[in-house]
């Protein structure tokens, strides 16, 4: 390998193999066009939180794109499973990150050496999942404009040695354009707007129903009003270090997470149980119809 | 529900019910004593990062402490799947957190309030998993006297509305030396330090080899070494908070991390595939022989 598309450590040049050990995948000196076969033709990570909706979502990719399964075969997880299940189901790589920006962070460093590894370049990378929204209905679809941190700005901050590192957490606007298209086309609810990430479920994002809890309801509502005038759209866990990651490689990004239920109308979701299975099925089924647009341009 | 033990949050004294919606498991007021009956007896809760791990534990540990699983049964997960599993095995609760602080965050929240709304009070917590060690030797178990950050501070910052909520994150002496006599009774080779805990396997721990890398060599060595001198036996992704989360809540805690690797003599993992599935097995084993004094103890 004389160079890499988006990765950006020079160390990685003079070893003479790399394990992708959370993926359970190898890159070899020795066979260093075996990755390219297995992974030469992706064009599309996508990612969310749940591995059952991933696993659910592999097959639907492959159904609705009309990927012939062989006889007698089945769609099956690839590398390891005991952090991540990853699917390669034609043009579409799939892997749930489980929950928060360590854990998509892993998944984003050895997923980006594996494709490089297999020669591809620009593969477009996108987050699906849920969010509290914003000043937004529930069902709404939000694509993340940026991602920002509880100062509402759109950088991704954090620690390497004895530094603190900021990268811009910016997504592609031809990417959550198309995807903004493709719910127009399905007649979803959607909007563009900034993403608020947390590193808690509880306290990082305000809620009263915590562990631990202390601040009053005055006091969350005047930090979400303060989110919503800053152009904050949704609350979740990954976007900022996702977009950041992306943003810092070059690599096409988009996050699409539907709004379980408006923030500012209070903490418990009301829909029925329903109902909120159908919202949490949107993000997908935008994903999939952008990359059907995609492939019929192609 | 007059009052809690641990938790500290007066909003939940209004609530009807509660839905510890990453778990699966609901407390309802019409039903108070439900929670009490299936786990009242409760008296450890380990976790650890991977679901296969703690599976596997949680047989053991109903084997070891000799609980009759009734004729025509078999050990299975408790609440949904989805994002954690979890298992009730006799006074043992066991799930895996998967990886980074924020998910072990969302279920010490939840667990949290399922054993208080159980009226159970002073479960040890005790996180299991492996670890690089900093100075030590390959197999070595840490037992955390606390976790640091970057600065090598003993506190937990985070981010909660417009603030910046500051915690000490301190391990109990009484527990991690009820483990470093359970670790001698079995002949590991363990220490008490203090651990470093990262958003990130890669940049964040200062590894050569991720996706992004803008450090030199000589950078990573420097803070490895200044790591040392501070005290730090070892570094992962999650003490410092569950350190600082049970801290806050006076709840007992430790933390048993083996050392794959030492850092200060590379970041490769050099031992062989059979050795580091033995290193691997420490912790656990060192957590069942403490439990087991504790329960001959009681």
């Amino acid at each position: 390998m004389a160079s890499f598309h988006h990765v950006s450590n020079p160390n990685l040049l003079e070893l003479n193999g790399d394990v992708m050990y959370h993926l359970g995948l190898t890159h070899s000196a020795e066979e260093p066009e075996k990755l390219a076969k297995l992974f030469g033709d992706v064009k599309f990570f996508v990612t969310g939180g749940s591995a059952d909706r991933i696993t659910k979502f592999a097959s639907t990719v492959a159904k609705e794109l009309g990927i012939e399964t062989p006889f007698g075969y089945t769609i099956s997880t690839i590398g390891t499973t005991a952090r991540y299940v990853i699917y390669k189901v034609g043009p579409v790589l799939l892997a749930n990150h489980g929950m928060g920006q360590p854990s998509v962070s892993i998944l984003l460093h050895e997923v980006t050496k594996l494709l490089d590894y297999a020669g591809v370049k620009n593969t477009v990378y996108i987050r699906i999942g849920t969010s509290g929204g914003v000043g937004v209905e529930p069902g709404t679809v939000v694509f993340s404009s940026a991602g920002v941190n509880h100062q509402f700005e759109s950088v991704h901050e954090f620690n390497v040695l004895d530094r603190i590192v900021k990268r811009p957490s910016i997504c592609t606007p031809e990417v959550y354009e198309g995807l903004s298209e493709a719910a127009k086309q399905l007649g979803f609810a959607h909007t563009v707007g900034k993403t608020l990430t947390a590193d808690d479920f509880y306290e990082g994002q305000g809620r009263l129903d915590g562990a631990i809890c202390e601040y009053t309801k005055e006091d969350k509502m005047k930090f979400l009003h303060a989110a919503s005038e800053a152009g904050v759209r949704n609350i979740e866990m990954e976007v900022r270090l996702f977009a950041a990651f992306c943003h810092r490689l070059n690599i096409p990004v988009a996050c699409a997470c539907v709004a379980l239920l408006n923030r500012l109308h209070g903490d418990q979701v009301l829909s029925s149980h329903e109902t909120l299975k159908g919202y949490e099925e949107r993000p997908a089924a935008i994903v999939l119809q952008f990359i059907k647009n995609k492939l019929a341009q192609a």
